[in-house]
């Protein structure tokens, strides 16, 4: 037999054995054990209760209605004429009735105040891309973009893992409602500048994940003004945008554009996405609207790595461009979301707790501080731990979306029913109850 | 008025205002002339005629019969039960019911002789991002990886675009049909060496594109040798598997670890699609096989970024769970292909021309050669621009494909109806008489 010659094993580059993926986070393993013992009304009423998913299920049968009476948005009709060509289409430009079906929802969600041109919407299999292939677009390696805390934890993965871009946070805090200032702003540049980084820009969410909240206009023109002074881009990431709880109540960085007769636009960008205010996370539809030329030829380029099944494109353009659907979907959903909301509030408060004043998302941002035997991110995390294991909830701590004040939560109240949510307010209600009487 | 204070335009990444995407080639070009004046027998006979796209059309009829008598591969039935959950599914591992019809339809492809897990499926929105998402797992920036010549010209763009990964080419020659040999691919890697990269890895395309033949079983065997004396990594990007005119003619890497009971398999992975085999560009369905556990996970976790659509993994998973459809489409897709291939080599062979001899894809590969007026690249391209304006007719020159000989072009056939076929075939042999005239 011949010696076998031992062998290093076949090395893979620095991305693939690197963290920044950014699954050790708390935020995922409460997923995990929601997985392992999953909430059931009746075959498992003792079940972990998920309230760590951003998901919308409240407005699904209105959808579901409209794929019962139009047929032809999912199939190609008897014989199925149209099935060759749409099948073969992959031009990446995207299906041009869908484009202009997502411009149009777009300036329905913003109450008419802004308008999309179809030919600056670049189709994206998601947020997630859509947020990635920006940063390619914006920042090289090492180069830091700028993103308000608390924030979504994805962002660790979507900005940082691939593209070696670096996030560095402006801290933002509860005794102003963690709203973004102008101070805290040139703090986190002169930041980023003491540890050699060029800043490229500023990422915003609005509404707020997790906050649950709209940013104000003036804080928006703030931002605008901020980038504009140091000459950096800025993405506003609005994809609870048609989930705030009332029109009014949601100012897009579009309409401030549009208010400034879109000077300095060129280094604004939107990003979108069908998955949470239409709640079809599985379709993979996302979006970037950008004002500036270049990054939308270069943004659609890219996107060849990430296309929208055109099954799917044109399953949503029937359904979009229908506009009786869309109208009464969107002020429905808003109404569902404040009602939802108002249920887990006055639960809260009814159980002794506060959360931050929200008008948007799918979530409330908690506030359990009172309730922390420490005030650090240990302190915090025991507590989640308690929450998880004990009351049987998961859901998501602050620290995982680098929040610098310990004792806050994120948590999700639409990816469930209203009996499930009540159960989740009986379970807190009990454990609040429970700890009183130890103290 | 204020003074307007004169700022430099925002700026870009590297990445964006670099030309890596490629899209400045001939092979993109032609296509642009193509969409200008497209041939249409009725309505614009003079038109040109594109035959520089690698889409296969000769089979929808058996696709569109399913989804005639299998409407529920393509809705969700009355009441639309299976909707919502479908929606939601966004787990990057996939559904799994879809990830085993995958699995199953790559064994039967390859007759059988090799066995897939449907754990190490991974799904991707097309082999583009398949073959990119594997380059970041594979190499770092600065890297080569050594792709035998010539190949897709797409490959510039995917490997090297984002990933910043570099392309060191293995030349084949006409002398020896094109075929990767031993030392030319010692000479690429010494080569590689000498601009002092480090090389993580061979990227081979199995049938090739653009040769239309497979890669003999003794010359797989000698890359997997090749790829584990240097103890770097082997992707085998077997996208045309299913386009080979007889099971029997395609041998798979997969079938040689078979053979070697996957001894050094951990360096080993497979991208697979649906684009060409099934005709379904538009549905974004790639896979990456690996059979190197830590890139199965990393490929699952960076899947994020370009997953495929729940809605068009359901209709798949239903399509190719039916075991007669499957069969019936391999075997009758395959027989067509044949058919096609044989018209056009006659055709090409009563004008005088000759084509490398090939058993698979959608394209052959064919030698013009005799006719430049010089054996360079820009005599290569002048012909290809009088083919293209004279003739009317888009084909891809071989230097878009980086082949180190002079006078080759692919020319598709499997995306246009018979008579078109005819069509191409009667202008290029009245082209060919013109010039024997001339002489």
């Amino acid at each position: 037999m011949p010696v076998e010659i031992e062998q290093p094993n076949v090395g893979l580059s620095n991305i693939a054995i690197s963290d920044t993926h950014g699954e050790n986070s708390p935020y995922f393993a409460g997923w995990k054990a929601y997985d392992e013992n999953p909430y059931n009304e009746s075959s498992n009423p003792s079940g972990v209760i998920q309230m760590g998913l951003a998901e919308n299920q409240v407005s699904f049968d209105l959808i579901e209605e409209y794929l019962e009476q139009h047929p032809e948005a999912s199939t190609w009709g008897q014989g199925a004429p149209g099935f060759r060509e749409n099948a073969l289409f992959q031009d990446y430009h995207g299906l041009k009735s869908f484009r202009q079906a997502m411009a149009s929802f777009m300036e329905k969600i913003r109450g008419g105040r802004a308008k999309f041109d179809p030919d600056r919407v670049v189709l994206t299999a998601g947020a997630t891309a859509a947020n990635e292939l920006l940063t390619f677009i914006l920042a090289d390696p090492g180069d830091a973009l700028l993103v308000p805390t608390p924030y979504y934890p994805g962002f660790d993965r979507d900005i940082r893992w691939r593209t070696g871009v670096k996030i560095v946070p402006i801290h933002c805090e509860s005794s102003n409602n963690f709203q973004i200032t102008p101070p805290a702003m040139e703090a986190a540049y002169k930041e980023a500048e003491s540890m050699k980084m060029k800043v490229r820009g500023v990422l915003i969410t609005n509404p707020s994940n997790p906050l649950g909240a709209t940013i104000q206009r003036a804080v928006l023109g703030e931002i605008l003004d901020f980038v504009t002074r140091k000459n950096i881009h800025l993405v506003s990431d609005e994809i609870y945008s048609g989930s705030a709880f009332s029109a009014s109540e949601f100012v897009s960085i579009a309409d401030i554009l549009e208010t400034h007769k879109y000077k300095n636009s060129e280094r604004v960008h939107i990003v979108y996405s069908l998955s949470k205010d239409l709640g079809l996370p599985g379709f993979r539809v996302g979006t970037i609207y950008s004002y500036n030329d270049k990054v939308v030829t270069t943004a659609r380029r890219m996107s060849s790595f990430t296309l929208i099944s055109s099954q799917t494109q044109h399953l949503l353009a029937c359904m979009l461009s229908n506009e009786k659907f869309t109208e009464n979907y969107i002020k429905t959903n808003r109404e569902r979301l404040r009602k939802r909301y108002e249920m887990i509030i006055e639960g809260l408060k009814s159980s002794g707790i506060e959360c931050l004043k929200g008008n948007a998302g799918l979530f409330c941002w908690m506030n359990l501080s009172p309730l922390l035997e420490k005030p650090t991110r240990e302190g915090e995390l025991t507590l989640w731990d308690s929450i998880l294991k004990q009351v049987k909830l998961n859901i998501s701590p602050g620290s995982s979306c680098h929040c610098s004040e310990p004792g806050w939560f994120r948590v999700c109240f639409a990816n469930m029913s209203e009996q499930t949510l009540e159960v989740a307010l009986k379970r807190i209600h009990d454990f609040m109850q429970e700890r009183e009487r130890e103290k």
